[in-house]
Parts: structure tokens; C-alpha cells; sequence
């Protein structure tokens, strides 16, 4: 262990689940936070609370972030809404929650600062993605900017996106070679105890095992 | 009115109220949004809350922000720290509240896009400030891109900061002119029924109504 900390945006996915691995690998003291923000299921948070266990970690914060229930917009959180289940296409899918990575990412810079912590973990990959703005790239650039004319914190954290340039694929290869605990993790946008097998979330998990040449520990319908 | 619609980071204090006045004048439909972020009082979002009923607006959101308790490291927001009343000097007073407007605006935009809002008003100034990172120009422009790159706006939202240029004392004439209720303010940091008149707050509003050449019509203890 270095004994610097690292701030590990946590949602309990596979995704996030194998930003633990790449963050215990370098050598960080973990510091995940998870937010409950009125998606659809709890489920998410159950899981998240179970990797952190797994990792051993010193804190697990969870947020409640109730308000983008309130503001609405999606239908991961406005249970009015049908979550789309057509695959990836040209527009971008209604489980896209408006402005939801720079929500995440300033919390997370906050809390970075408040502790001391030199790095921030975010799961976004702009290869296997649903087509939300907030996964790219140049998404990342502009809010590392943010971070740094915005806080206070010497030296300036800088956030870490292992997963940004990856596949599906690639990333379950990268997390079974750290071992990372996948049987802990959920993705299915319907949060029942068995995966769905068809939202887009699901779609892209299986095809990353596929491609992985490996099977998906967790169960589905 | 343009039936265009803007929001507004109302906090109930003198620069965003004159942001509401501006917003107004620009014949903008005005949603402003507070925050409630556990903050020493709650005199503020009252404030905030008349603010609002004296524009008549459509729509007022007070939304909490409870974890920046939980996160700490500022005096507004952890009351076992003494607020700071030394006046402005070279180290950040501890009532910064790390990456507080990045947070606020992050907030802002994803209410922004999923309203269908053009404008996000904020009231930060560069000029009479406590030395506060988050209120520079150059946080607003990087804020700015990652508002661009990150939300799924068509045409993107931009962010006006009215005042970021100005002296208090250039803010409270441009309030006077556009005939903004000063009366329904609060900015004392101490959050009592008269302001404190000392804390770094009350001397920078102190300050802008003298250069103005006018009466604050708040009570001081």
C-alpha cells in the first residue's frame, strides 16, 4: 500500500467493480463512494456495499443524491418512464440521466478534497457504451479542468479512467486477471434478483463475457 | 418575456438575488434552484424563498444536498469549525466548502437540459471574493466546456455569471437599478435574526453598499 488514497466511484457494476481491482493494483488505499439517486432499484447499492466489504476498504460513503429523482428526465430515475430495451442506436437511450458523470465526478472531487485523496476512479468507457455524452473522452478533459481551476487541493487529484479505451471485453479480461469479484456485481437496468438478459445494459455485459471467452457468474431469468 | 427559460442558483444572498434581477431583465422565464447542503442555517433558503415569490416565478427547487455534511472540511458546513472572521487574506478562509460550485453547477445543468433551459445564471464574482478557486473566471470557462461536453443539450446551455467582473459595490448599483428586493437578502454566514456585521460576508456587503452610495435595508445587530 502507498498510503495515498483514491476516491473509487462505486455503483456496484461490473464496470466500477473492476476500477477497485485497477486501484488496489496500483497500490491505493480505496475510499469508493456510492449514490443512491432514486434509481430504479436498490439492488445497485446492496452490490456496491458488498464489493467495498470484499475490498476490505476503510470508508464506504453513500450518498443520497434524491434530488435527480426531482429533476427527472430519465427512466432510470422517473419510474413513468418504459426503459428503452432497443439496443444502442443513432439517439441517445432515456436511461441517459441528464449531466449524471459531471454530478458524480464534482461530488467525488469534493469529498477527494475533503480527505486528501490524489485520485478519482470513475468506470466510463467510450467503446462498449450507450452513447451518453458524459463517457467520452473529451467529457473526462474538460472536467479534469474543472477539478483543478475549481478546488483547492495541492497537489491537484487527477482522475483516473482505465476503462475509457477498453471493450466490454477487455474489461472483464483486465478484471479476471485481478481478480476482481464480478459475482458480487449487478447491471441489469430492472434490478431483480436474476438479470433480464435484454435491456442494454445486460446486452453489453453478456457480449463482454463472449468476448472474454468467459461466463457471467451472476444468474439471469 | 422571450419563453425562454433560465435557472437560477438562488441562495437567497445579494449576488444571486441580483442574478434573478438580470435574468428578469434579459426576459427570461426564471427557475431558480437552492440548495439546501446542510449549511450553519436555514435562514438562507427562507431568504431564497422569498426571493423567488417576489419574481413570481414558475417554479422554485430547494434541493438537498445533506452529503456535504457528511463530506466536511469547511466551516459552513461542519459546525465543530470556527468561522473564520479574520477578513479576506492570503490562505482560502475555511468557510470554502470544497468544490462547492462545481457541484451547484453541475446540478444546475442537468435540471437545465432536462427542462429544457438555455441559460444557467450564477452569481460568483472575482473581484470582492473571499479568494474562494471556485469563483475565478477561468473555473466558469472550464465549467463551461464540461457542461458542453457532458450533457445532451441541443443547443447547449451556457453559463451567464453576471457579476464575476464587478465589485460589490458595482453589483449593489446594478441591483438598485434593476430594483432587486436587497430587503429580502441574508448573507451573514452566523445566519441570525440581525446580521453580524464582521464575518467576512457581512464586511463584503458592508462594503458594497457604502461604495454604492446607499443603505443596506437589512438589520445589523
Amino acid at each position: 500500500m502507498t498510503g495515498k488514497k483514491a476516491v473509487v466511484i462505486l455503483s456496484g457494476g461490473l464496470d466500477s467493480t473492476t476500477c477497485m481491482g485497477v486501484g488496489k493494483e496500483a497500490g491505493y488505499e480505496l475510499y469508493p463512494i456510492s449514490f443512491h439517486y432514486g434509481q430504479r432499484h436498490d439492488r445497485e447499492i446492496e452490490n456496491a456495499k458488498k464489493v467495498a466489504s470484499y475490498f476490505n476498504v476503510t470508508e464506504h460513503k453513500v450518498f443520497s443524491l434524491e434530488f435527480l429523482k426531482e429533476i427527472g428526465g430519465s427512466s432510470l430515475t422517473d419510474q413513468s418512464m418504459e426503459v428503452s430495451q432497443e439496443g444502442v442506436g443513432e439517439d441517445v437511450p432515456n436511461t441517459y440521466v441528464p449531466g449524471r458523470n459531471t454530478i458524480f465526478l464534482s461530488i467525488a472531487a469534493s469529498y477527494a478534497e475533503a480527505i486528501g485523496a490524489e485520485k478519482i476512479y470513475v468506470g466510463v468507457s467510450a467503446v462498449d457504451y450507450s452513447g451518453y455524452p458524459d463517457c467520452r473522452p473529451e467529457f473526462i478533459e474538460a472536467m479534469q479542468q474543472t477539478i483543478y481551476q475549481g478546488t483547492n487541493a495541492n497537489p491537484a487529484m487527477t482522475i483516473e479512467a482505465p476503462l475509457i479505451d477498453l471493450s466490454k471485453g477487455d474489461t472483464v479480461k483486465l478484471g479476471m486477471k485481478l481478480n476482481v469479484p464480478y459475482h458480487l456485481t449487478t447491471s441489469c437496468y430492472l434490478g431483480g434478483e436474476e438479470a433480464c438478459g435484454e435491456c442494454d445494459s445486460c446486452r453489453l455485459r453478456l457480449q463482454g463475457f463472449e468476448e472474454a471467452g468467459a461466463t457471467d457468474p451472476i444468474k439471469y431469468m
